[in-house]
């Protein structure tokens, strides 16, 4: 009798975590306190190394919540996440969630928040174990912390390329950036609908590489490794730095998504410059010398996306975008604050 | 030549990092992979488990930064955290740091908040192992999540309280929440000006009673234990509702800070109710059967604040507040989302 749709500003903390609680699936034998204590506690698992990350999504900078349905701002929050745990090879293993919600927030869309990214987490056998929920005074905020496991000496990190390594990617390239121009755009319904629909998909139900970044890991079948939240020209930049090489990509090898290249040639862009240094699409950049392409080819058998090789690490320094034109320094895809 | 002081909108992310890896001291021996890479890897503490909690402050939510300076703003963001461990007896150990930062945030106020922050961890032998910067197109938010270790079944939670069992509070109540509006009506300089200093020194930098926790999870002297950040009248009701019990407080036994009673006495209010219902406390209560009272004395002799019992489980049901006037139900402190 509200006259309006339930907010959470319409319910106690208790009541919405309760909410949450109730999608959780049944705790692993691992976790020995969970949610509703001051601080979770678990069991560590045993022989293996822990990695941890956190990452933020704000309203207003990473998503608009006009344009991303609530089950998508969930899904994402934990996909970024889980995409810095494939980059290091992990197995994921437990998160925490911290809600800064502005209280006019319906409840169903918060409802609808948690299920896109619990439905994330039963995927990938992860388990919530604990979380904040506070009022926001301003934009919506996710924060995600998530915790995995890999074997001692089989963390992927970015510094160990070498020169004359190759470089891989998984998957394709700039279906999420373009599909959130398609959805800014309110353009999803024209020309080819289904290829401009799976780049809106990419954007808002991005799949991490979990299982990719295991097997790589696990075959040791990668020197380097970095994930590309922020495009594929920053993780080549992030790797070839990180190493102390350089790196040349060859740019008509690039795996861009058809649907991407044909939104980006349509309204005149480059798509090579925008599918590289657009960011969203979180697969994996890889290097790996090419003795090892035995391994690679045993984790590529199980993998569940392609592998496309890009280019080569080189004595550098720098890193050079080939092309038919000619050799250009490739954009970083720079990020400033603001 | 800006003009203006300097801003984080002026400086790159990484930029920013450098900044705060700069205020780290050296990484210890468990660190695998520290800040730098798509996510930090950590060696596990051997036979221990592992205590997880994350706590965000929001500009407008928990604090005024106009009443509160910045690197206090970075002390209570991991003080917050530091108190769950401690109400359950964990010693601290990793932390990752999730700030989204309104661009116009001067480079000297994001200085001395990390350097705040950084300050405590040092003193609790807290290492700073991994974070996310972004840009927040509203409030300032922190977000901090803590891992720290305790060993098997040693873990104090809020369940395993019994009828019967004595109820204590660490320290002294009160004294931030009046330190809180002595801040907001700048009244700090009327009246005994040290008494006030010290309510308001309590507010901005609350101390986590981290030692006063391992103390009392090693000598196994609690049987329920939760720390007081929304005061003490819900600590006591969560830890009878977690553990099936009712409660009777004793309300002449509280140890209400002098400079608290004094003020919000002097503005007419009942000193007793708003020191149990107001937050920012950060003490601990727990409850401990009278047969451990030994074990209790050797983990009072070692910690570093004063045990006041301030009254005994009971069957209940419900949360009785003893006073010379008779028995009432106790407020529950309750915190509406809004």
């Amino acid at each position: 009798l509200l006259g309006r749709a339930p907010t959470v500003g319409d319910f106690t903390e208790a009541e919405l975590v309760a909410g949450i609680q109730a999608q959780l699936p049944p705790a692993p034998d691992w976790l020995v306190v969970g949610i509703g204590d001051d601080a979770g506690v678990v069991e560590p698992e045993r022989n293996r190394l822990e990695v941890l990350s956190v990452d933020a999504l704000v309203e207003g900078v990473h998503f608009d919540r006009r344009l991303t349905p609530p089950d998508a701002v969930g899904h994402r929050a934990l996909a970024v996440n889980l995409s810095d745990l494939a980059a290091m090879g992990a197995r994921p293993r437990l998160a925490l969630l911290s809600l800064a919600l502005p209280p006019d927030l319906t409840r169903s869309d918060f409802d609808a928040m948690v299920s896109g990214l619990g439905a994330l987490a039963v995927r990938h056998r992860l388990h919530l174990v604990g979380g904040n929920l506070t009022r926001s005074s301003g934009p919506l905020m996710i924060d995600v912390t998530v915790v995995g496991t890999c074997k001692r000496r089989q963390a992927l990190t970015r510094r160990g390329a070498r020169p004359g390594d190759a470089l891989y990617v998984t998957g394709s390239i700039g279906a999420a950036a373009a599909g959130l121009q398609m959805l800014k755009l309110a353009e999803t319904n024209r020309g080819d609908g289904s290829r401009r629909e799976a780049c809106v998909r990419r954007y808002l139900y991005p799949e991490p590489r979990v299982r990719m970044g295991l097997l790589l890991a696990r075959n040791r079948a990668a020197s380097a490794c970095m994930d590309l939240s922020d495009g594929l020209a920053d993780a080549v930049h992030g790797i070839a730095e990180a190493s102390g090489v350089g790196a040349a990509i060859d740019a008509d090898a690039l795996p861009i998504e058809a649907g991407a290249r044909e939104w980006f040639e349509t309204r005149g862009d480059d798509a090579v410059i925008e599918a590289i240094t657009l960011g969203d699409d979180y697969e994996l950049a890889f290097a790996a010398p090419p003795r090892w392409s035995g391994r690679l080819r045993a984790a590529s058998r199980h993998g569940d996306a392609p592998l496309t090789k890009i280019g080569v690490c080189t004595k550098g320094p720098g890193v050079v975008l080939r092309r038919a034109a000619g050799d250009t320094l490739m954009p970083r895809g720079y990020k400033h604050f603001r």
